[in-house]
């Protein structure tokens, strides 16, 4: 299991960067993403994703973070501007049972010392949807991106413009 | 000069995946951001953080894009889950004098063809943010958020918490 852990999304303000973490976190290779706060119209449109694109990405809201991090079987990676450089501690995270814990704004102070690795995706300040993608691509090896995902719609690799291929195995609801 | 550009920023709206795109693309190597929208705003808080952060990061706003892009001395690469896989694509771009294109939700379909290259960071949808912050990242070979930056404020890269050394050069308004 390779999940992400975001916390202090606010309903409203945050809806669009925590659609991108999510989204994110899908297409780079994350099996699950959980969100400590509730949102049910974000969750809808992260599942509208999946349910055109495939795969089995799952989305969780209103999760007892601090219970969800102390009972994690395997690996806690908290991704901060203030931790160790990402080129030296990829190597000592292993692959598999890992929590990537990303926040908004502010994040909780105890984070720092229940995560396993404080991470830094350069020590400048950027956004969090990049750091869970460069995360991501790096603990991977690029599998994420390379990956085939089957769904009911794929998209053609081109040189030039958009092919899509829409199996239709499901009814869409836009028809 | 390596350089974004953004299209179809819209004020509002895009403010904070905007600035998040602006703030990837100084944190992971790049020289600017050219945004094809007016939004002083978003310029003055990005001016902000090099202010703090330091290096000679440029945004520059109410860019005419079909200008820019058919007058690029270099390669204009366009990001879209349409293109062909990074992967692929990288190891053919030269390092200097890159152009990376990234839109809002749509693009104008000009794009397509005026691109040296359409290059997916994976065929799923995700972000603009990852997108750009992959790209670079890989690239680079890494090199971008290798680089140490001097300004005011200086991480040091810590295990546990945050270490903040602010050099004092020159006055915070906050103080």
């Amino acid at each position: 299991m390779l999940a992400i852990l975001r916390l202090g999304h606010r309903i409203g303000r945050d809806k669009r960067v925590t659609t991108h973490v999510a989204l994110t976190a899908r297409a780079f290779g994350a099996d699950k993403i959980f969100l400590s706060s509730k949102d049910a119209g974000l969750v809808r449109s992260v599942r509208s994703v999946v349910a055109r694109f495939g795969g089995d990405f799952e989305i969780e809201d209103g999760v007892d973070w601090k219970k969800l991090v102390r009972a994690w079987q395997g690996t806690v990676v908290h991704l901060t501007m203030y931790g160790l450089p990402i080129g030296e501690a990829v190597p000592n995270i292993p692959k598999g049972g890992v929590l990537v814990v990303v926040g908004a704004e502010k994040v909780p102070p105890e984070i720092y010392e229940m995560a396993d690795f404080n991470v830094a995706v350069g020590n400048q300040p950027h956004s969090e949807v990049a750091a869970v993608a460069v995360f991501l691509d790096r603990l991977l090896g690029g599998e994420g991106v390379r990956r085939v995902v089957k769904g009911r719609l794929t998209i053609i690799p081109s040189e030039r413009g958009k092919t899509v291929v829409d199996s239709g195995e499901y009814a869409s609801s836009r028809r």
